[in-house]
């Protein structure tokens, strides 16, 4: 927690830091005077820069004790980087062909260097602004998602394991705590970091704080959120954590990880994917009416959680007989009674991340935090028309999750 | 953890570490020629030493690093002493009419120097099976329930405190796998361990192991038990860690103490009570009928449950604009919403007590560790009808436990 040693690094500097350091020299082919840095941190809090030499590239992650959007003002422990960089490497090492590597760490600077998650690799929320189809993505997420799920979860570890983690997880305090006042707290009351849509959304925003039933159910997810420790969870796992092309998909930025129920990760992405939805009827053009597109939205909704589902429980099914300590072999043995077990397993899963999903949906239309999918609809009827709409469905579902069986329900809600 | 440094003291060597320890020999009027020491460890853990001069008294606590009454071949670490000592420290600082205050501690020793509970007091399962009533007793575990629970958990604390709390007890991991074994698991599959008053209830606890339903409930239960960081609690909290008198009740033994589920705590109490019920039959003779202690014990746990009801929701009114993370009062500050929010709460702790105190019921008659409750009726026909009863009301409550919604239905159901 020391701030001895630290330092901002400039391009000036890290180009010396590279020099010197044999683990990311090495990645450039040890041409350390023929390399070429660019920042590119687009984010509200990190300086990220890209390095790139003729014969390799790496990515160089800092992280500073404040909020960097705001100002040293907003202090914000650059401890979260080391968070960040124990996530990544587990959660490559558990989904190698979706999570970039590291290469090294060094916790007195906050610095991580990592794989280049190179072009035509975009943000997966630009495409889907841009209205591109990525076919292996549901696929993609299932697969990260099932996997570091599940094996980070007392289905997989030990007791001794799991509490070994979630100690150690419970020391990024503050981004949970980010977490909780932004998503939780922020938007159902009146606070200086809220805004929408105004005036257009005026008493929509009333309305989502005046809403008992609502407020009712949001306490049940932020219990969850701060007493669930039900895996090691990514935390901040939108449409812009992760990178994209049509063959490849690379979730990154970790740094909220912690232990956490598993509904926040899948929620977080569902989320995301029906505000994309919502947002489309903002991007229709003379060319374009987004329908088709639409439709590939809502069946990358389905097929992310079906997906997830048959994989998170055929490793379930593969370790049955495993380490893990929640369901002991010895008395889940019967088939029918397995069947039984994992069946309210996932579907208390499913409402935990359709709860989630709705949270991320209201937080991101009335609270602190927007995304371009709505933002980048200049015209603030149609973009307020698009927000309402995504608005009332993330409270209905919120209020009515416990009624879904299947992601095909929810989907005809959204239509 | 290590063991430099660590003896198993005897009467010889005690004597030798109080006088060479201040904190302890004042407790004795620094009379360190004239005290006398009496083991009395009837527990299946540890050493226990009641020290007593002219001047003063004391009680030493020695955990050794296996279970004392298995012997080496089953290793304990010796470190839940510490987290004995440290929730000792805590819930006396809460509680501390209800709990004893720690002299002394010594981490390399796992030694607990603590105030000796005099006689008159004995141990509450003791009273129970002789049939003494406590006037008290309810209205001083609900104050120490309430106190201990509401205090420690997110409704008090910030989300930092919180989680700090949380990683230190992650280290009693040991003790969390014993309950684990003992509660959730042997119960419900052939293991060397268990045993019952065979060959009566044979029958019953295969019936037991067979039990579908039952054990995906259990399943649910053993869930919250790993994952839901609610509260520090006591961690075994039968009838058999209360020492009372007539005007007094004190709570001893929490070294299974961690970050788990409220209802956890109140069910351990709650379920004894009801073996206690149950064993009455058994304890009936010529001169008493036992009908109306059977009658203040079912008082007795109304009183209990409805009082920590009222207790706990009385912490939460006056602490409702305080440091507690869970319901900033900013946005739960209409009083409809507040009710409805309290309701919802100990509506869900209602619940998850019902299915702890079944568990912990169906442990006591077909798992390893018994109660001197049944234990004690000699007539093995007698016996085992009492356990059969207390058994089948344990699963029942397992499985319809949300949909009582007073306690006052589920003394219906036992009666």
């Amino acid at each position: 927690m020391t701030m001895e040693g630290f330092r901002v690094l400039d391009e000036k500097s890290l180009r010396e830091y590279i020099k010197a350091t044999p683990s990311l020299a090495s990645k450039l082919g040890n041409e350390v005077d023929n390399f070429k840095i660019k920042e590119v941190g687009d984010g509200n809090l990190n300086f990220v820069y890209i390095v790139i030499s003729p014969s390799g590239s790496i990515v160089i992650k800092q992280a500073i004790p404040y909020v960097r959007c705001i100002g040293e003002s907003w202090p914000m422990t650059k401890e979260r980087s080391y968070f960040e960089a124990t996530a990544l490497k587990r959660q490559h090492g558990l989904s190698p062909k979706h999570v970039p590597e590291v290469y090294h760490f060094d916790r007195t600077m906050s610095l991580i260097g990592m794989r280049y998650i190179e072009p035509p690799h975009i943000i997966l929320r630009k495409g889907l602004i841009a209205g591109v189809e990525y076919p292996l993505l549901a696929e993609h997420m299932a697969e990260f998602m099932a996997n570091t799920l599940f094996y980070t979860s007392l289905l997989y570890l030990t007791t001794t394991q799991l509490k070994s983690a979630v100690a150690e997880f419970c020391g990024n305090v503050e981004l949970c705590r980010l977490t909780e006042q932004v998503v939780f707290s922020d938007p159902y009351k009146i606070s200086e970091f809220n805004r929408w849509t105004s005036p257009y959304l005026d008493t929509d925003a009333e309305a989502v704080r005046n809403d008992q039933i609502l407020k009712l159910e949001v306490a049940e997810l932020k219990s969850k959120f701060c007493e669930k420790t039900q895996a090691l969870i990514h935390g901040d796992l939108h449409t812009g954590s992760v990178m994209v092309t049509h063959e490849s998909t690379q979730v990154i930025d970790p740094e909220f990880a912690f232990y956490g129920p598993m509904g926040f990760d899948i929620g977080a992405f569902i989320g995301n994917l029906f505000l994309a939805y919502f947002a489309q009827d903002g991007h229709v053009d003379q060319g374009n009416d987004r329908k088709t597109y639409k439709a590939w939205i809502m069946d990358t909704i389905a097929d992310t959680w079906n997906l997830f589902y048959k994989k998170f429980t055929s490793l379930w099914d593969i370790h049955k007989e495993g380490p893990g300590e929640a369901y002991l072999h010895e008395i889940y043995n019967d088939l029918e009674l397995r069947e039984l077990v994992k069946q309210k397993y996932m579907m208390d899963l499913f409402h935990d991340s359709l709860g989630f999903a709705a949270a991320k949906m209201i937080r991101r239309i009335v609270g602190v935090a927007h995304v371009e999918d709505f933002e980048s609809i200049s015209d603030l009827v149609k973009r307020s028309d698009c927000e309402r709409r995504a608005l009332e469905f993330a409270k209905n579902l919120t209020k009515k999750r416990r009624n879904f069986n299947t992601i095909a329900d929810v989907i005809a809600l959204a239509k």
